[in-house]
């Protein structure tokens, strides 16, 4: 049981909801990184929460303290610790949960795994907001990878009924990365977004919320990276993407497509282009052997609707051994996708970047 | 870049398919459990190939030879340590291959990795055949969560355009999956076999291959394993799982069905029953927050179809640097996914052997 | 390269003499460990500068401030995150060591490994300042042993020419091992604290600096515990201890004793005791074959002289590539080892917690 | 409990002094190393027993089955793994300490830890043998590092009242390092070795055993490997050096000697020399801070007589639970020490190897 993660780049993630702080610790960090701190600082204001309509109006400032690992922007090779002190928290809301848990949240399963030790306000240790170190970590991770010339960025390809194409080998280009970046709400087709706004808002005047899909790509990765066996670039990307809360699934390229799919069809040639081996095809979604093939990396991720959701639920009462009925109070995203699509980036920007060193 | 996975029991995998033998040493497994080699053998008989007319004709004796660790098939708490030697290979069918790689195989991202100077006879270290010594160790690690009341048992649920219903919350039992176990071709639906084997017949007269789709299943499991953050059960498995050559998408429960659900639909609500707290719904797959939930874990694993075809393919000279074509010889899978089964299974128990250690 | 350590227990510690703070993550404690800050804080206090003649002026509050993992003094599972303001820092004493580097300090070495983009402030992240999370985290774990019945206390074995008697296998018990945490200058003989500190008086007088020795015991621990090969108890504990700076020498029981010794002189011969099974002699200190043999732990650790006297040195300059001489100015200690009690107490305490748990 | 180490390269050992077989699985190996398999198989030759007097007559051929990781000679990148066939097994010597423990030896503890269901004969997985893989393993490293102009060598600096100077930071070369390697006892002054060969022959005699110390050097490593604080390059070699059996303590340069001395009379001062920084002195043993200094890497290494004498020796009876008398029939070394060398540089050389890589 490990908030740790990471071999040559190691991530410590601490913190709880309602707590004092949140934060992490990125161990392992080559000295001499310059860091642009209104890029990482752009990528948290993308994942936090209370900017529009689609997500929570909890607000935070969410504004990180660097405590360690750098001077004046540059990293020292020494650990990089950060803090983001926790403001605004109404646990009130939550006290109820300690005895009637919250239907597919972690409160039962944790509630069994600390013998109720554990803080459940906000979810504890399990909030979505210890997303926020994690997105910390990943935008740094992005720059350390863009010194390598490697590129990372994601969309929304679905929620709920509501998607938009993925990727395409010929039109993942930098500049299409980028753009996703600086967008509030991520999608490739302008049209996307009113559509999904609306998905989303029907789920919400309904007090239910949505699932979606998040497709990230990563550009400039070389050949050669990842593997043996069981340090497939898939293998370590996923274990961070399913760090993710409400991710429950994790594909590459075609992924699931694959199952129905023949080796005519969908196998990727090779072939000579300006004097280098390039790929006719991306369905393995730039990594083959579990080494990447020199093709852009492409995942998806899949979220879950949010399970916190306004109408009543059945549950029971842990002292009681009763079923009992629950209505969550507090304030909830009817859909996380949005917030999420930075979340997903840092997870690969991440592992690559462990990969890589 | 490692072969190495595992916390408390640690497996170290070594081999390549055309070398002296391949194996596995098992590191860290509790002295004192009772193994049944019959049943370990009957797992590595469902994984290897030439049984019939679904996998290659290429046949192995695959006789594992018990090394360490155990004393009158009772383990000494020492590493376990196994071996397979390698019996009738033929290398010369793979000598081209050095030179002009197979598309969505390793050969071209191993080559770059390792300077090429990787064995790629048969696919060297990447060769399916590693998996022998997966089923191995898998096979080990289910006896001793048998031990601890804990049953894993898995079937085909996708051929290309055929499938077969997943597992139902309520019809999972210790009697089915032992009964996949039995069977050659696991399927729960008897007239799925007919239908899947024509599927595959199919793609085998066109000199082509056909994916699909595995669905594994864990009963027994207490609630509250697995966690925190970066230790979920679903990274932990996934990692193991995406070991597995041509595994391109793992999900847990829904899955990507989650992308386009709402919470209402899909929440799992929790109930009273007998005295204990019982799941109304398993979506989740019995992982909630990275935990197992004490409902039956469900996972589902998409195989891209087997690479290596006899139809003529585009490929690259990696000497002259130009465009080539490439015929593949020598004996493959149309389809590698009624063989997968064991060694999905396998992945599956050695991750949650090491999770609830 | 790494600041982060154990199996089960994961302590990341971050900071810099002279950053913004230092501090440190414990991943992996028990839910449920009622902790009692108060004895926390005496550890820190003992380790603290400044209290009296024989360690640095420099003064510190060195409160530390939890962040998370604790509800009401009772850990919750999730990580235990903390952190100590810096003050009174003056770094202007060390702005010359950039280019000169002080004998036996990490100086040079992390100006190579860095490229010079290390914080040299005081030592930076070698300061021997991040022993005080180190500590921290250590105290934190005597109290999960405490709760186990094991006591972790140490004494001044050492100072240069004076030397006292180590532990004696039946004179260990919990009373002698809490009155040594109760004293600032731990020496079991009381004779020895006047010795010792005239022997620091005498070189500090001649602006010079002294080593000594710590002896570490460890009593309540069961037989069994740590193995197999590479698992051993003394590796576990010697890798800890090694990193605590100045640290040059580990050993267990005899230790070097035992190159001169004999079998027959040597050998811990068993009795039965009181129906149990005894060591007659305890010269193996507590560990045999890497695993405990139920006699109480022992191991002493050699420290050098601190580096930093202020007599004339010869050094080089980095940039004009020439000899140099140094003068280092700053408040530094004629002899670390009476503050370095309470560290060696915290490494062998964390080691010991991540063996058993 | 683990037989597995290392984080790039990792090294698996497996295997029972009386079991089929015992071996290896060396993973992470960089592909392209032409190993040369004479100076492996003379290292092994130099630890195997019953070449002279000085050590156990038992006699094997300890001739290593290359099975993966290799073709021609050169590394392939994937897991190197070998074993060793045990032959010349005599069980029956030791079905006896099953029930009565040797003193000193693993007999006890380890049945604790196992609940009696781990082999003891010959000392199973706890034996000396299981050097022979270590030492197989180190050898490799030894090339991987000379490779990289790094050479390793050791000698005995003591055997019981016997000893000879270390090595002096002005003589160590590669000529003298090398010159130990080629010497079945390893001394630096030829007069030693007569001393020393006496000294364990008195002791022999009187069905008794010696203890001793092993210096081991490294040259060619540049200043900058290692740290930071819980990867200290002391830290990493004595968890490796401790996996050895009979070790009972690690010191770098001065080590112990540390505790008398005086920060003016063994600081390491800086020079320039040739251009160059160059340390005047090496007191710190080619470590400082946790990382190379540049100086040449020397670490000593205390071994303990070995536990199992002739002569009759105080113990219990596990079954009985009463006091009992042990007379060890088989067939031991009244001194370790000298086949000990190579093993002492195979640890060496593989904690330096995955320092650097």
């Amino acid at each position: 049981m490990s908030s740790v993660i990471g071999n040559k780049v190691k991530l410590s993630v601490f913190g709880e909801s309602h707590g004092e702080a949140i934060g992490c610790v990125i161990d392992g960090l080559p000295a001499g990184i310059k860091l642009d701190f209104d890029e990482i600082y752009k990528d948290m204001a993308r994942r936090a929460p209370g900017r529009d309509g689609a997500s929570t109006p909890r607000l935070e400032k969410d504004i990180p303290k660097i405590l360690s690992g750098v001077i004046g922007n540059v990293t020292t090779g020494a650990p990089l610790a950060m803090l983001i002190e926790n403001t605004n928290v109404k646990s009130g809301d939550y006290e109820n949960i300690m005895i009637v848990p919250r239907p597919s949240h972690s409160d039962y399963p944790a509630f069994v795994k600390y013998g109720g030790f554990n803080d459940v306000r906000g979810g504890g240790h399990f909030s979505g907001r210890l997303t926020a170190p994690l997105t910390f970590a990943g935008a740094v991770a992005k720059q350390a990878l863009a010194n390598r010339g490697i590129t990372v960025g994601a969309h929304i390809k679905r929620i709920g009924e509501v998607s938009e194409n993925g990727f395409e080998l010929n039109c993942i280009d930098k500049k299409l990365l980028r753009s996703l970046s600086d967008k509030a709400f991520a999608v490739i087709c302008p049209e996307s977004e009113e559509k999904m706004r609306a998905e989303i808002e029907k789920y919400k005047a309904d007090k239910n919320s949505v699932g979606g899909e998040i497709e990230c790509a990563a550009i400039g990765l070389e050949a050669g990276f990842g593997g043996n066996m069981f340090d497939t670039v898939e293998g370590e990307l996923s274990r961070l993407l399913f760090s993710i809360p409400a991710v429950k699934g994790v594909q590459f390229g075609l992924g699931f497509g694959f199952a129905s799919a023949n080796a005519k069809a969908v196998n990727d040639e090779y072939e000579i282009k300006d004097g280098r081996v390039a790929l006719k095809s991306n369905n393995n979604g730039g990594v083959i052997g579990g080494i990447t093939s020199g093709a852009p990396l492409v995942v998806s991720v899949a979220f879950k609707p949010t399970p916190s959701i306004a109408a009543k639920q059945n549950s029971v009462n842990l002292q009681t051994m009763e079923n009992a009925e629950l209505e969550i109070k507090g304030r909830h995203d009817p859909c996380i996708v949005p917030r999420a699509v930075p979340v997903v980036e840092a997870a690969v920007a991440l592992g690559l970047l462990d990969t890589i060193l």
